[in-house]
């Protein structure tokens, strides 16, 4: 089983393993203060980073994050001179298992966490600088930003988690955003009744007004073209056959592009949860947690990747990553998607072919020389 | 907290004290085998029969169950003289909270347990003889029957456990039938995915499956008369809010006083399990795990309550009940139901009215008397 949490052995152990393989690449490695890996190699007018994630959730698979690092490390081995320098981040920490902090690696390589940080618990008594001094990190020096001050760019290799390469029959595709996202939990309140002995005209349902808020959430990502929406979890209170639902909580997840469409869509949603629980005689408790913005994908590096990867698709992300934590020190990022068997993440089924990873490894080189080439069409197109 | 289940102390407790009050009602008291507790008063041509349940399931309300035998100790103390023997039996084990059987108590006593039961264990080790004997039972006399063999007939009295009463007003019902009831469980197996990076008409999700179905079991009892029919579980894999669904079961709960009318609904039921799971591209698995007949109550004692209640409304039960077990003694078994607040049971917030348990008691009373008298309606009806 993989399970390669912050502070846990196997991260450490696979750590080592990666500075070890970024050696053997002519990469000089060091540590950052969280336990960040880096590699670096060559000079020039700024530094181009590669990277992605080596933590993974509990019982993964084995290329959600380290496909990105290997694919990496293997790209600036084959790479050859460039005008420019390169780095490596194997980020120690994306999926937040560990301690309540998502993007725990990139957000500490970036700057973005503070001193006191290095002292934060999880419900465990464990402590999150502690846990960087697994790594090689430096508890006291967290909060300092490990990220090159002369950043051209950031470029992330991901499995797609989702279906549409394999559905199109490709091996890559161009992220064109990361989606804003909106999360919340809607409750409805009913009353709990005997399920023989209480006529159907006065039931109040929780369980019944949950299920048509879920078919409504289904209806409008239907009928919103680029919109999924989703009720991927349900509590239903007493919950036993024979009683009638008298609270049921579920949740909400919508995301899209374009953040105005999503306001729109989650907006829309508590409208249709408020006339069913009306109609219902229910009572509706509508909670927003995350109404996290968009993330757009940098034009001059999409269009690099697309002459590298001639007859890759576009496609949006829905899903978070480093590159997140990333746009907001420059706006130049990137993210490349190779197709993964059924969309299947987060499970040890994960699964990519061979001979797609090498189509990636090749998109990734022919960027990187295009990036230093004065003929190419990012100057081309000024920039 | 009230939970008096089979073989607690709370239970022997609770026997010992109802036995004193038989006692002190005039009746001549014994325990069967099980340990049901037996009051006997009178003598004449047959034996006519109160009865209901003192255990509980956990943390219960007061009334579910020993508002019955406690009616019946009173109606026994102020009938007066009858012309037939009365015997009230406080059924030791009706919820079935200890052991895996239903309606213990009623099944010893019509001798309707074999003497394999004894032996019976449950999940905790615990063994049914040795319960017996904690409410003075006697465990190798399970399997004899302690029923009285000249049965007249069989009256209980009950809370409503639906809200019936209280919507129309009336203290006390009179029941029509126990209803004939299926339970079953659906389960929709789809595809997990993750809800950020699966395009809506790429999914197969198992939830959005199981609330079709949720909404098409509430149709079908709203356009069936007199059906009630209830999703009153659900359980959803991997249920967390951005992953799709990829396996969810729910049950199904489904009761009309004609079987032929719960057949053909349960069937209607199976049917559009099927075709929302082919639209959706999901697996159907339908487990049908309980078919029960309907019990009609006796026209005869029906009637005679009818005559001692005037406008008390009748109606169906849709749960089971200790007279279930009775109904394959003799087919002269009667329920009277009783207002409760809400339609609450199975809950500490019970409630009856003290008036409306007076007007159930004086029903009692005077239908004992009628049943007595050779000019009473049933009688006149040819009995």
């Amino acid at each position: 089983m993989i399970t390669r949490w912050y502070g846990s052995r196997s991260l450490a152990e696979a750590a080592d393993r990666v500075a070890g393989w970024m050696e053997d690449a002519g990469l000089s490695v060091r540590r950052d203060a969280v336990g960040n890996v880096i590699g670096r190699r060559g000079a020039g007018e700024g530094t181009f980073v590669l990277g992605s994630h080596i933590d993974t959730v509990r019982d993964a698979g084995r290329y959600d994050g380290p496909l990105g690092v290997l694919l990496a490390i293997e790209a600036a081995d084959a790479a050859g001179e460039l005008p420019y320098a390169l780095e490596v981040v194997a980020f120690a920490d994306e999926e937040g298992g560990r301690f309540p902090l998502t993007f725990l690696g990139s957000r500490g390589w970036s700057g973005d966490l503070g001193p006191e940080n290095a002292r934060l618990t999880n419900g465990l008594g464990e402590v999150l600088g502690d846990a960087a001094r697994t790594l090689g990190g430096d508890p006291d020096a967290i909060g300092t930003r490990s990220a090159p001050d002369d950043i051209l760019g950031y470029l992330e290799v991901h499995i797609e988690q989702g279906p549409v390469l394999q559905d199109q029959g490709l091996p890559v595709g161009i992220v064109t955003a990361i989606a804003a996202q909106s999360r919340g939990i809607a409750t409805f309140q009913g009353m709990a009744g005997h399920a023989g002995n209480t006529p159907m005209r006065l039931r109040r349902d929780a369980l019944a007004g949950a299920a048509e808020f879920v078919l409504e959430v289904e209806r409008l990502a239907q009928r919103t073209d680029g919109l999924t929406a989703t009720v991927g979890w349900i509590e239903n209170e007493p919950n036993v056959g024979n009683v009638i639902a008298g609270r049921t909580r579920c949740t909400y997840d919508v995301r899209h592009q374009d953040a105005s469409v999503r306001d729109r869509a989650r907006d829309g949603l508590e409208a249709a949860a408020r006339a069913i629980a009306e109609r219902r005689r229910l009572d509706l408790d509508w909670l927003r947690r995350d109404d996290l913005p968009a993330v757009p994908m940098s034009p001059r590096l999409r269009a690099l990747l697309a002459e590298a990867a001639p007859g890759a698709i576009e496609l949006g992300s829905g899903a978070g990553h480093d590159a997140v934590t990333v746009s907001r020190l420059t706006s130049e990022v990137a993210m490349l998607f190779v197709r993964c068997r059924d969309g299947i993440s987060h499970h040890p089924d994960e699964s990519v072919r061979a001979d797609d990873v090498a189509v990636a490894l090749d998109v990734v080189v022919r960027f990187l020389r295009l990036l230093g080439d004065p003929f190419s069409p990012s100057d081309r197109t000024g920039g």
